[in-house]
Formats: structure tokens, C-alpha cells, sequence
């Protein structure tokens, strides 16, 4: 399995900038003023450039929601029981949550999958990829919350969901998750791979009052103590299998699988950007194919993308999570797509350039 | 005219407020986090309340991209001809323009006005709406940009726009402007309806270098000085004659109407916000009907909008103007709907709630 993912990694190439020249004189040739269309402008280079110097499609898009369960909860770091990650899936079957809607309303693909929901398996559905690892993980504050087979078997899932979206056409992907209790394994990890204080990164998830926030800080404190020796190694894999989460790294794998396909991901908020950063950690090509779709609520984010040098896209105050900050972002980059290739140039247009 | 204006005027209602408890009760049953998905709620309320209580509907929605010149062009305050203006109105009449493609992707209708674009008419198109009060405005330099009768009658046309698009059913209006040198008239308005100093706000507009906004910041001075008696009237009618521009007093008017026809109208950036600044200084009611688009690249933006005691929606650092800043807050309208009428509540959905 590791040999799989040595495959996978090997296969992430760095953009081709050599393209950055053209693409940037088409965009501003376009009938506007240089550089006034600002992100949008960046996005659509970036597409550009991960499609090879073809002008840049966006569609189809596709947000793949990965649900986890973790055995932190047991810790009482989440006001929400641990049942509502499997209510939410069905949620989501039927069509009723956040995420539902605003894929649909973005004109994005969304999938289920359940990579470690407790309790057994669901009804069959066609937007449902049935691909249980374990039911939930084990309690990071106490020990290691997955075996490292475990963890593999998770990051490939998300390569492969990467895969099966490229057989699709998918050209943009958005990565969203569902868990209960998943900001904790998610601020642990901030905390191991950008050196970040627990005490400072950790915040409220779906609602806690302040000394709920102290007692989960502490949760946290505790997790990457008794996971000492995975934090201390270095190995990036090693530190997700200790803290992680089954969605965390499935979504880790299909940033990497999108990284490797040439798809853009639109990375969602504060649990999705973790998984960003750990497959960074194994791989930082990645960073070429992808953006931080939003500024999530949740503080430790803001800590987090400083530490990471990245700006998100938007900021909307989102702490919801599912994959809705992404499915706002997938909007923005057809909208860049749409521009490039659709907008006149001065040429054509008759319009007379600046006398810059 | 000036009855015309004062009935619209008196037509505009502040929103009941006493629906709030009503509409957010609806928003917190979503099946979410209370408040997790930030704006995107407040866009909500917001639409709820503007309707009257009922579920929220964004479309149709539709931008205005109204056309003027500047006699201040004349001062050297653009890197671009002024024909660009006319240029640009037949660029829109094609298909061609940023605001073109911006729009289609959100799903906007686009109509473009010419308030004073200099030189005669255009050939007719489904899509154009002539209404030329005047071949571009004087030079603020020198004098009062417009008479009040052109302010007055610019003011109506934008009334009569909202009017034309109420009754096309339309729910939601974007503001969008087009004028070369616009930039000088919106910095003389936002100093002198704000208090706020030339030097500290004037900016590169389509790409000044530092040498021209300093010319441009003292052009703007003179102006303020030469319209002092307007400027310190307290007559915020006067003060748009003597500092606007055609489309910018189209676009208050335009603000004006779609308050009096509770439609929600998003403001584009740094033209279409002054024309905010002026319709709320006739009628602070409109606050409650307008959303700020987007925070403009242009500096002084910035500072006119933390005056107001605003927050942008978006920050994509755009400063096209066309109403492309619109075009994209008008998507995060129909999500926000889309959330209200669309997503399942805990009780229709069997999630457990949180324990909070």
C-alpha cells in the first residue's frame, strides 16, 4: 500500500510555467483593464496552466462529501451526538443539507462517501460510494487514531475517487467532509505539522462555549502528548494515521489523486484544509493544483493559512464544513474559465488598449 | 422633477422588522450549525425581510450597466481615450465585455443604459436602453459636472429602470457602470458626502502611475474648491450635480427605485457604491435594500466603506467596474435563497439537534 501511494506521489508533476507567458497575454488582452478582474484572473491561469495550456473548462465539477466518525467524541469535544455524521449521510442522500443545495445551485456533481461512519452500511443510491474502512476511528487523546494501514487504505480511497471522476471528464474538484467531533483530530493536526499551540488554534467547531473551547484544547494537548513519538518523526503519514480521521485522509488522497490527474481542487474550510496541508507535507506539488475556497469561522483557519501563506477565496464567515465553501469557490472558477474564453480581446472588440 | 423625486423618496419603507424572529427561527431549524453559514443567512434574512415574509426568491435577477462621460476627462484623470466609453457600449452590445460573461455565468439578465455617453446614439438592440440626457457631463474642475435638471432626470431614469424591471418580475438588481475617467467624479463625491481628504483616497483608477494620482488627487481638490458652495450646501441633490456624473446619478436613482419596489439591489464597487452613498444620503432607508458586492482594488473604497460602517460581500480584488462585482454577489443571492427555501429542517430530516 505505501508502495501505491510512492507510485501516486511520484506521479504529481509541478505546473509547466513556461506556459505563464501566453496564458497572461491572452488574459490581458482581454477588453478590460490589466489585472482588474484580480482573483478571478489568477484562477484562470492556474486552470490554464493545469490543463496544459488549453484554454480552461471548468466543467464538469464534481464535490465529493467523505464521512468520518471519530472515537474523540467520547471526550465530549462536540455538542452534536455522535449519530448525527450517519443522520447527516442520509441527510445529504435525500437531498436536504447545506451542501445539496449549493452544489446544485454551483452546478457542481456531489457524491457521498462513507469512508468511517459508525454503524454498518447503507441503503444502495446513486450518488452513494459505500467504502467503509472502519466504523469511526479510534480516540486520538489516547492513543493512535488509525493504524497505519488503515490510514493508507484511506488516502488511496481519495486517489481513487479522483480517478473515477477523471473517467468522468471532471476537470474541477471539491473536497468536503462530514464528521462529528472532526474539528479536534483536524486542530491536532494543524498543530503537528505547522507547529501550532493548541491553546491558540482551538475554537468553538459547531457552537461550544469557552470553557467547552479550554476542555477540548486540552483534549487536543493530550492527543499530541500520548502521539509523542508519531508527531516527533517527521513522517507525515505517521502524523495523520495518529491524529487524523478516515474522511480527513480520504480527502488528503483526493487531493493528491486530483493533483496527479491535473484537476483543480477546490479546497473547503477548516477540517479540508488539514487534509490539504498533510498531503502537502507528502507531496508540495499539490499546492500548484489547488485553491483554499474560503476563510473558515473556525479561528484556528485564519492561524493556519497565515502559517501556510495561502489567501482563501472567500470570506463568508462559513463554519459548516460539507464541502459549501467549496461549492461557492467552484462557482468562481468557472466564472474565471468563462471569462477567458469568452471575453473579446481589444482587437476584436475595436476598443482602443490604455496609452499605458 | 424634484416632486417626482421626493414622491419616490417617500415611497421607501424601512424594512418590518418584526418579521425577523420569524424568518431566522426558519434559518436556524436548516439542518446546520446555527449560524454556520455566515452571510449566506444574513442574505437571507435580508431577502425574507425585503419580501415581506415570504420564502425568499433571487430570480429573475438583473444588472443596469449604465453608460456617461466626463467633461473631467479633459484633465488627463485615464489612460484611456474617451471614446473607450462608446467602444465599450457596443463591446457590451456584442457580447464581449467582462460584465457580458460575468453576468451569464450568474444568470443574470443584462441591460445597457446610455445616460450620456458622448457622441449621438447607436443603432437599436434588444438590450439597450437610449436614454441620453446629455453628451457626457461638464468638468468638474471647472464647475458643476450637471445642472440639477440632468441630475434630477438622471435620478428618474434610474427610477424608471428598477420600474421596468419590477415590472418584468424581476427580484434582484445589480448596479453596473461605464465611463471613462468615472473614477474622478466617485473620489470628489466620496470626499464630499463622507468628509473623507482627496490625497488620502485618490487612487490609480485603470492603472495610474503615482506621478498621475497625485494630478488626479489635486484635480479632484480643485473640484471640491471650485463646487465649494454645492459641497457645502448639505444638499446631497446638489452635490451630485455639481460632482457626478449621468450614469452615477442613474445608478442612485436606479438604488432608489429598487428600495421603493423592495427589490434587493447589489451594489457593484467604487462608482456604483458612490451612487449608493448619494441615494442613502436622500434616503437612509435604502440601507436597508442594498448589499456592498464586493470591496473594490481601488483604495479609496476601503475607506468610503468602513465610513459607512459596511463589509463587502467578496474581496476578489476587482476594479473593472461594468457591475462585475454584482454579477458575482448576485450567485451568493441565489444561494442564500436556495438555503432558505431548499434545505431540510432537523425535524423533516430526523437529525438529532445539538445539545446547546
Amino acid at each position: 500500500m505505501r508502495t501505491d501511494l510512492q507510485a501516486a506521489l511520484a506521479a504529481i508533476r509541478p505546473l509547466d510555467r513556461s506556459l505563464t507567458g501566453r496564458g497572461q497575454a491572452h488574459i490581458d488582452n482581454l477588453t478590460k483593464p490589466k489585472g482588474s478582474l484580480g482573483r478571478l484572473e489568477e484562477l484562470a491561469l492556474q486552470l490554464f496552466l493545469i490543463q496544459g495550456g488549453e484554454p480552461p473548462q471548468a466543467d464538469p465539477m464534481r464535490i465529493y462529501t467523505v464521512a468520518g466518525d471519530h472515537g474523540v467524541n467520547e471526550e465530549g469535544v462536540s455538542l452534536f451526538p455522535q449519530e448525527v455524521t450517519r443522520q447527516m449521510v442520509l441527510n445529504f442522500l435525500r437531498g436536504g443539507a447545506g451542501i445539496n443545495v449549493l452544489a446544485a445551485t454551483a452546478g457542481a456533481q456531489l457524491y457521498v462517501v462513507d469512508a468511517g461512519s459508525c454503524g454498518g452500511g447503507y441503503d444502495e443510491h446513486p450518488r452513494l460510494i459505500q467504502a467503509k474502512i472502519a466504523p469511526g476511528t479510534a480516540n486520538l487523546a489516547k492513543g493512535p487514531a488509525m493504524t497505519e494501514a488503515q490510514c493508507l487504505r484511506a488516502l488511496m480511497l481519495g486517489v481513487s475517487l479522483a480517478d473515477r471522476a477523471l473517467a468522468d471528464g471532471v476537470r474541477v474538484l471539491g473536497t468536503g467532509d462530514m464528521g462529528i467531533s472532526n474539528t479536534t483530530p483536524s486542530t491536532a493536526l494543524y498543530c503537528a505539522y505547522l507547529g501550532l499551540d493548541p491553546q491558540a488554534v482551538t475554537g468553538p467547531g459547531t457552537g461550544l462555549g469557552k470553557a467547552e473551547v479550554a476542555k477540548k484544547a486540552e483534549v487536543v494537548r493530550r492527543g499530541l502528548a500520548v502521539n509523542r513519538e508519531a508527531v516527533e518523526s517527521g513522517d507525515p503519514l505517521a502524523v495523520l494515521a495518529a491524529l487524523g480521521g478516515l474522511e480527513i485522509a480520504t480527502l488528503a488522497g483526493l487531493i493528491l489523486g486530483g493533483a496527479r490527474n491535473r484537476q483543480l481542487v477546490c479546497v473547503d474550510g477548516f477540517i479540508s484544509t488539514v487534509a490539504y496541508v498533510a498531503a502537502f507535507k507528502l507531496c508540495p506539488a499539490v499546492a500548484d493544483y489547488c485553491v483554499i475556497s474560503h476563510a473558515s469561522a473556525e479561528p484556528g483557519h485564519a492561524e493556519a493559512v497565515r502559517a501556510l501563506g495561502l489567501k482563501p477565496l472567500l470570506d463568508l464567515g462559513f463554519r459548516l464544513g460539507e464541502g459549501t465553501g467549496a461549492a461557492c469557490a467552484m462557482y468562481l472558477v468557472r466564472s474565471a474559465a468563462d471569462m477567458y474564453t469568452k471575453m473579446a480581446t481589444f482587437a476584436d472588440a475595436g476598443v482602443s488598449a490604455s496609452t499605458e
